[in-house]
């Protein structure tokens, strides 16, 4: 429907204006009933309805209305399955149409950068481009029902340690290649209705009120055309951040932000237009509602806890198979080992939190999967009560493995490990979770653990059991996903989204994290991740990309249609991948590039494509992927953009970052020249190593110097120099040759000659 | 003898006071014959003379009378000995006066940040406190001679690459824990006559133009009183320069910069005392020099060979002795291979390159110490011509391997993979000399490879070989000290003064080493060597302060002197200990200390003590450490000073810093109190974590919160918090209580609370 927004803004006062720009409550927005503007109802995300009905909070303290709980980010983005991730956003779309909610909060796009950041489980990955693929298809999905999405926290929040005074110093080139990047696929490809800033500081500035990141990036450049909301008590200082494009405050703060838009108007001190611009940013989106409510939707809950259960099967990663003992056979005696097959671990805390429709025994799920010849039993081991072992409960399981054929063990982290609001101080699972295995496993050989988790936990006992199954967070019908999986009625096909560090003082952030006071620096820079654990060459427990099937892939024909391209060109790349084990399953297809060599530091190869691909045995498909300028390059501060350096470049097809497959070379060549202008300390190796000056800057030294100057300019010599020579003629700026040439190159003459290399440069 | 400076100059021409502030000529500054100023000559150093009487440079090119050639500081740094360096300082001292040399160019105290620094040989250690130590000690020796030192490159210059327009972006705290430390200690205890600017930029300002290095903390801080000379051709703007503290620019600039001083004077742009006060540092020392002058110096060469063959015995590390290879017995047939032995490399390329008195044929030498019953067969294996494999040495030196009971294979780094000027690309020997190696590993199993190279390499073969003796560059008398260590004349004691990572990668400087064009950052910060080996739990090949002996020591009875110290005292910490071997031996007691809680980021330990011992076979000594605030302390930027926090620390006795024996704790209290200020995003919990604010925190907020706030302050409860409550409201600024308060806790209720608090801090 049309409506002339401008116009019901004029028609609104001052004060109504400034009410638009924050909440009525906790969780809706301000409506204007003499102008029929309705007022709209956001609930926490992502990966399930969080509707509070009465007492509102933002942490997960009060209750919610049932909704399914679907597997968390982190357990989504190990899918590699982009319409999977979709079908999740339409099903939370559904729910949100059913529950009268316009806009969920979520999905979370920011960067592991530590393995300790509490609210991992919320984010998808270490990578910005599966990051933002996994967002984009979020967001899809959910949007595609008429409800709007919150991407957040925008931008730099990878840590919940003081996460509302935190200062996030990090370098341009890093904010952009990796932590912005995230969003910008997401903002790009999702386009979200909305996007939440979050509580840090970045480089000095709050992020509600960074002009430069809500503004000049993430609309002008990136093209977002939604409203920005703050995270749920973001804002500093309300005028600043309503004029950096902060549109909407979050929850109410009970007419205090208001008052000061509508005296900051009245003082001239903040121009009205600012505040309009605001107010019919907020004012599309709820008509955009209004437009696109279904009255009387309803969703089923049992097709959605089918579907959480397809989603989680796909979300598991299996680390770990030795004497391929998965998947069981349905015969023989199976121990259920673990609190967590009777009371699961399947989401984490926080404004996440989701109250379930249905939640699975594990137990349960598996004795129906195993089916009547399977005798399985159960033993507690451990009490999720305490971290401590408790011995009566681990001999009882220690009986339990003895008697039986395979144990398989539930571990991982308990509820109060993995939370918003504070991170973790290690990377370790309880002690009795991990003194379980280690008893279980000296009694029995054939040991599967399956591991209930956000984030990755160090595994001092991974040589003692054949099997792992990286659950995550698998959301309500993680029962029923682990019991098709350990049974063989599903292929697992997750990959790692995320490294595992063998320890975690390996983890790139380490030295850094989570800062001094409030200060964090980023100084491994853009090496976050598998990028950092490559260049540094230190062996993960399991890298990025990684996970296991019950079948085997084979790759062929790698196909670039062209060898050389220009960075305003783009190319296609093709890959053969067959099933050749005899189980259908899926693998993820996954492109990596490697810049040969460049003039900045580049990590050893990124992700720039994947692709998830379903075969039957013997069956083979043929996967394409197109690059473009933005797969090879850089972000370069000089230019202040994105630059391809002209040279060579290997495109990498891996099972996973640590397996490569098959590669092939491209040349990408560069339409940009970036210049830096001559001055007194440009270097002579530098002037020389230019096609274009070095002409110029031969002649004129040739004429310049004499004999006995320490400095001469090699001219075209038959034998080569010594090396000191060499680098002590490469590494002298001119300023150094007016003092070595003994009278002969004057400061007059290196002026002279600086305004020529600079004419012939711009020439 | 009394003179009056300040008259001197008062009678000087502007022009001839601008003079005295640039050099001669390559190597001698100005005098001024009508006032009786002599011209002095200085010289490079810092192991051995470079005086220069024809030809000039800086880079090592020309020739050089005869000196002595000691090994060069990174062998004299593995000696751990303060009195053997200062031995060698006053050797170099007196060949100073004998050659009429006024000041020595050295000693070096740059840190060494990566493995690859073309210039690492010269300088002492990754640890600021040795390499202060071992400078202080230089510099004692060679000004007992009455002649100067110049203490150099000051600062921050740890590459060679583009070291002329570098800008070394270093935070403030790893400058001065680790860079500046280096010198300070220096300054502070061995008093140099003049320091060396170096080529480089800090932080975006050139060294030779630096006032915050120059002389507020050069001078102000840390006291010294000579004069500042710039590297050769380190000067940039020589007005800008002169007024930072740069008092001499070396070489002559032929009158350029003198000009550039009498314009600026006679403009009125730089005060004439400035000018003035560089003069008179310049005189001060210029007549120190007359004053100390020794007529007719002469030294003898002979007693300085020896001289340098016992350091160098003491600056080698025994870093492998399976099955005690060594010391060799003095029978048999032992072969000699590699061309090494023939033509020892023994110090490195550029301005430290020495034209030696002496040099010792290593396979001579090595005939000599075995005695008539050794069969001492040699074999040349490798071509120092190139890096490439010669089949034929190969299977030459194979031979010769087979029919000995033993090989020695010399082996290391050619002359043009270290120098001056350039860095290294990589940690590997030449493929001809690991080839070797292995060739030779495979035909004989008791292998002693000797190692001459002045820096780290790796050692992909180390599995494969029994005995491995670092010879570092060991000077002239190097195949004398070799051949004393390896038939057991001489008892290994050196100690690795910086770490052999495993391989280049694991370096903590390899990710931003050697910077994007013009700009490196350090961004490990003070997590150098061992600080980082040790904090990221990465195994190094071989441990800082590693080094094997023939005999074997115990420690025991570790004693401190007081539990509990306020950081204005100093404690004294004793510990014995004792040659259970049955040779006599040298040790090097190591003293570590540990913050074991910190708020700031700190190392897991750090070097604050040493004392190499000599012991009989079953002698027991007591070595006693002074330690004071320094050795607890880290550089607190926010009060720009040095600063303990109250709390434990351990104090570890090590071998190495991997091999620590005994430890102790103690309690240092801090006199000094670090307020920072109460503002609107101060955090709740840090208010409440104060005992000093949290009574002024409750009581204010009880009466100002309501029930229905989100944010409550916890009285004294009953039960226990639920973990995210707790981390909100720990985690929440004040401003954001104002917003949650629902009205109750408004903007002037928190600038009134603000202000209270504020004033109960101050009061």
């Amino acid at each position: 429907m049309q409506r002339d927004i401008k116009k019901l803004i004029s028609q609104m006062t001052l004060e109504e204006k400034a009410g638009m720009c924050s909440g009525l409550d906790f969780w809706h927005l301000k409506g204007v009933e003499r102008l029929g503007v309705p007022s709209i109802m956001v609930t926490d995300g992502p990966h399930g309805l969080r509707k509070q009905e009465q007492k509102g909070d933002h942490v997960g303290i009060h209750d919610s209305v049932p909704a399914t709980c679907f597997p968390t980010a982190a357990g989504l983005a190990s899918s590699w399955n982009r319409e999977l991730v979709e079908k999740v956003g339409t099903a939370l779309g559904e729910e949100c149409q059913a529950e009268g909610v316009s806009v969920l909060l979520g999905p979370g796009a920011n960067i592991k950068r530590s393995p300790l950041c509490g609210r991992n489980f919320e984010y998808f990955s270490e990578d910005p481009y599966l990051s933002s693929e996994m967002a984009a298809s979020h967001i899809k999905g959910v949007q595609s029902q008429g409800v709007g999405t919150s991407l957040k926290h925008f931008a730099a929040n990878n840590q919940e340690h003081r996460r509302m005074s935190v200062d996030v110093i990090v370098d341009e080139r890093t904010l952009r290649e990796i932590y912005l990047s995230s969003f910008e696929g997401a903002v790009k490809k999702g386009k979200p209705w909305t996007v939440m800033c979050s509580y840090n500081k970045i480089n000095g500035e709050y992020a509600s009120e960074n002009k430069n990141l809500l503004t000049e990036i993430l609309r002008d450049e990136w093209g977002f055309e939604g409203f920005v909301v703050s995270d749920w008590g973001a804002v500093n200082e309300r005028v600043k951040g309503l004029e950096a494009g902060l549109d909407l405050e979050m929850p109410s703060s009970f007419g205090v932000g208001d008052g000061k838009i509508v005296e900051a108007v009245k003082n001239g001190i903040l121009p009205e237009e600012v505040l309009d611009r605001a107010v019919e940013r907020i004012l599309n989106i709820i008509f955009k509602v209004v437009d696109n409510r279904k009255e009387n939707a309803a969703y089923d809950k049992h097709a959605h806890h089918q579907l959480a259960r397809e989603v989680a099967r796909e979300c598991m990663v299996l680390l770990k198979n030795e004497d391929n003992i998965l998947p069981l056979k349905k015969q023989g005696t199976v121990a259920i080992i673990g609190e967590f097959a009777k009371r699961p671990r399947y989401q984490g805390g926080g404004s996440s939190h989701v109250n379930p429709t249905i939640l699975d025994d594990v137990y349960e799920e598996i004795r129906k999967s195993a089916g009547d010849n399977v005798n399985v039993t159960y033993a507690q081991g451990y009490s999720l009560e305490k971290d401590e072992t408790n011995e009566g409960l681990l001999e009882e399981a220690k009986k339990a493995a003895v008697q039986a054929d395979v144990a398989v063990i539930f571990a991982g982290l308990p509820d109060h490990y993995e939370s918003e609001g504070y991170d973790r101080q290690h990377m370790r699972m309880p002690e009795s979770h991990c003194a379980l295995i280690e008893a279980i496993a000296q009694v029995q050989p054939n040991v599967v653990v399956v591991l209930s988790n956000g984030s990755p936990i160090e595994m001092s006992w991974i040589d003692k059991v054949k099997g792992v199954l990286e659950a995550y967070l698998a959301g309500q019908a993680m029962g029923g996903a682990v019991a098709d999986l350990l049974f063989g009625d599903a292929n697992p096909s997750g990959k790692l989204a995320e490294t595992f560090p063998k320890e975690l003082s390996h983890n790139p952030s380490y030295l850094n994290f989570p800062g001094e006071g409030d200060r964090v620096e980023y100084r491994e820079g853009a090496f976050v991740g598998y990028r950092y654990y490559d260049k540094k060459n230190i062996e993960p427990l399991f890298p990025f990309g990684y996970g296991l099937s019950y079948t085997a892939f084979e790759y062929s024909d790698l196909n670039i249609n062209k060898k050389e391209m220009l960075d305003t060109e783009t190319v296609t790349v093709s890959v053969k991948v067959k099933n050749i084990g005899d189980m259908t399953g899926k693998e993820v297809v996954q492109l990596y590039v490697r810049d040969v060599e460049s003039s900045v530091i580049r990590p050893e190869k990124e992700l720039k494509g994947f692709e998830k691909v379903e075969l039957k045995p013997g069956e083979e498909k043929t996967v394409v992927f197109e690059l473009d300028k933005r797969a090879f390059a850089y972000y370069n501060t000089d230019i202040k953009d994105w630059h391809v350096e002209t040279g060579e470049f290997e495109i990498l097809i891996g099972k996973s970052s640590r397996d490569i497959v098959l590669k092939e070379k491209i040349v990408v060549k560069s339409t940009v020249t970036v210049r830096k202008p001559v001055h007194r300390n440009t270097l002579m190796g530098d002037l020389l190593s230019d096609p274009n000056l070095a002409p110029v800057i031969k002649e004129f030294m040739s004429r310049a110097t004499q004999e006995n100057s320490v400095i001469s300019v090699p001219q075209d010599q038959e034998k080569p120099m010594d090396p000191i020579m060499m680098a002590i003629m490469r590494y002298t700026p001119l300023r150094a040759i007016v003092n070595f040439s003994r009278g002969a190159f004057t400061e007059e003459k290196m002026n002279e000659l600086i305004q020529k290399l600079n004419e012939k440069l711009n020439g």
